[in-house]
């Protein structure tokens, strides 16, 4: 007999069919015998009615491998709609030992909490909030590879093993490299304009690694980044376009297709008009300012009260909780950018409930330019790391932009968790290397 | 005036249109002067008749950014079948530096110059032939992932810093992380049997890491992986038929999207039945023996000149180039496969083209088996690496199997190139981490 999943169960009333799963919750009540079985589709109720089908699930725990065969019946109270009867039990692989953590509700995230989550994460994800967590991130990679596609974007894989740190710092991992030092990716900046030479248009989603002190709910030393560049843009706008198009599309799709999941974690209604509303450094200083009775002329940059305030006025305001902050200052540019005419970067921020989700930067593309850049912070353009990246440039590079932002904050704010860690399967930081 | 693409100046025969890309060839002949312009999509010609157009192009080189203005005419002889008259040309970004490698005629992959080839990468991804490779290379992605997506699959990121090396052995890249000895993951083996207890059916696409000491045509020491893994299987021939379905799938759709590519490529015509032959171990050692008169019975595994053999031995006598090797020895076992009961493994060489291209085993999903075998080649179940591996078992794991295979590898022999680096962008090896 085929295996039939949760999720089908409702369409083969009156039928015998055959489940198989885990598990996942036994309530052996004397009068009253009932099991749930978890698929990766979902759960299904199965009466017990027989004595010795009841007595082969004695001793047994929650994660048992179960194969049941049985009658299904219409029951609206039952997940799904429907649930099994009359079944004949048969243990797959039996489970004696009880899970270390609650399968059945709702973790804990609470910061205290944390921990215990992470250290029994191979069984709590099977918890059936934390799943539907994953399940998100994974439709969001999904959207976003459809969304680049759809625009002609070309998908590339770049060395995380790397001879220099591209974005300099000490935050990061260094490695003996057959007797040679290596650095480990940060991000794959420099190959993605590059390759803007060769496609026009590129994508990577891929590990970046960063040697984060911090121990914050913001710091992991290994995210999923996504990253973009897309070349021969008429000006920054394009680039703003592209993120804010993206961005507007996945979480659209996303709200549409996963409602009930994302209702079910508590995440926030989503409000995002089509064009995110676009406001200067100096105006939102001056707005907040003028509400906070606050003197903000003083701020070389963005206060991270700023950024959640805007965000908030924003959302009131424009009804989007999407907002770029243009006009950056000089001081925050990266050599490979490109400085605006009125001394501030062609750059904005994407804030995103409350916090900075993406920089989104025109790059300065003029060779001269570009070495002269290089050399004010200190970087040698022939060195062997640098020297093939400026050849780009040398032969021949359109104007480009582009952006990067990290998959795990992405669906820790589309979720509204509180940690990013929580929208990764198996976080990193600076105290914890397993599981 | 909206940009066109190369792709789609056949459609505006008699319109002016405006196109931008890199000057790809120029030829200044006097009484003929035309030049090609590139871009994504492909390559435009461009008859230069005025002389102050022609002018501007002096001094200019391959690489040069240009926007071009003009008028579309019917031309059997140029590529894409048209051409612009009347053009006015404007210089965006000059190039005064001849490349330093060939763009416009296919760049030798031969042995003794592939470190060119390597060295200059960064312009010699322009050439059109090495384009073609790797829009192939980001196909080959796309397709996996639809097929995948389409059989219920779900997306994990697993993280690459690990605190034990999963596979063993000395060819693990080591790091100093916060104080602590970290390695770089050779695979997510252990972390996507984990995420079967999850979501049953998982897949990754991500680098992996080997410090392998060789330098031959098939050693890189960052690859790029699909792993897959899959639970509640009946038994092995349902993980040979999911990795048969999967390459049956992708190439055949590959072969037919990017038939003209492929054949400029040089790539070998395909021949692949729907299913792969499958032939024991013994059953290949008799063949051989027999069509090469050599005795092969004491043979303990397939030979590489066996694998060549039989590859071949398939596509005359089955019409088809990828064949499954079963039987094979329990030697060559890793402790998370499963024996079979007549002392061989449950497990199946993927042979394509002459090589090896995926092992394709049923897992061991019995704790105490599992357990067993860790002890028994001298890994403790209870170190902090594994012990969260083994706790998914303790709590139930279905009978699952699995495969993962190199992204490189594949476009390499399905190109039909001659060295696993020429299908990545910026390989590394023993002796190379730059570009």
């Amino acid at each position: 007999m085929d295996r039939t999943l949760a999720e089908d169960v409702i369409k083969n009333i009156g039928k015998e069919i055959l489940i198989e799963g885990w598990l996942h919750k036994k309530r052996l009540l004397g009068g009253l015998n009932f099991i749930n079985i978890r698929d990766r589709t979902g759960l299904t109720q199965i009466v017990v009615e027989q004595k010795d089908e009841v007595e082969k699930l004695r001793g047994l725990q929650i994660g048992t491998i179960l194969k049941v065969i049985g009658t299904v019946k219409d029951e609206p109270r039952a997940p799904g709609g429907a649930e099994i009867h009359d079944p004949k039990l048969e243990v797959v692989v039996p489970v004696t030992e009880e899970p270390p953590v609650e399968i059945d509700k709702p973790l804990s995230h609470e910061p205290e909490n944390l921990d215990t989550l992470f250290e029994h994460r191979a069984i709590g994800l099977r918890n059936l909030q934390e799943t539907k967590i994953f399940k998100i991130r994974s439709q969001l990679l999904r959207y976003i590879r459809e969304f680049l596609y759809k625009n002609d974007f070309t998908e590339i894989n770049t060395p995380k093993l790397q001879a220099d740190a591209a974005e300099g710092g000490a935050e990061v991992f260094k490695l003996d490299y057959f007797g040679q030092e290596a650095t480990l990716a940060q991000s794959p900046q420099l190959y993605k304009q590059i390759m803007v030479g060769v496609f026009e248009r590129v994508f990577e989603i891929a590990p970046a690694f960063r040697a984060e002190l911090s121990a914050t709910t913001r710091h992991v030393s290994e995210v999923t980044m996504l990253d973009v560049e897309m070349g021969f843009i008429e000006g920054p706008d394009d680039v703003l376009n592209l993120v804010q198009d993206l961005v507007y599309d996945i979480l659209t799709r996303l709200y549409k297709d996963y409602a009930e999941d994302l209702k079910s974690l508590n995440a926030p209604e989503l409000k995002l008009t089509a064009e995110f509303p676009r406001y200067s450094m100096a105006e939102i200083h001056n707005l907040y300012g003028k509400a906070n009775k606050k003197d903000m002329s003083q701020e070389i940059d963005l206060t991270p009260d700023e950024e959640r305030w805007i965000c908030e006025y924003a959302k009131k305001q424009d009804g989007c909780e999407a907002v770029f902050a243009t006009g950056l200052p000089v001081s925050k540019m990266k050599f490979y950018h490109m400085k605006g005419e009125d001394e501030t970067a062609l750059s904005a921020d994407l804030l995103f409930r409350g916090i900075e989700i993406s920089t989104v930067p025109v790059r300065e593309h003029r060779y001269q330019h570009l070495t002269d850049q290089m050399k004010t912070v200190g970087i040698d353009p022939n060195s062997p790391g640098f020297a093939p990246y400026v050849s780009a440039f040398k032969h021949g590079l359109p104007p480009h932009g582009g952006f990067g932002f990290g998959i795990d904050r992405l669906t820790e704010k589309t979720i509204g968790l509180a940690n990013v860690k929580e929208a990764i399967l198996f976080p990193r930081d600076i105290n914890r290397l397993t599981p």
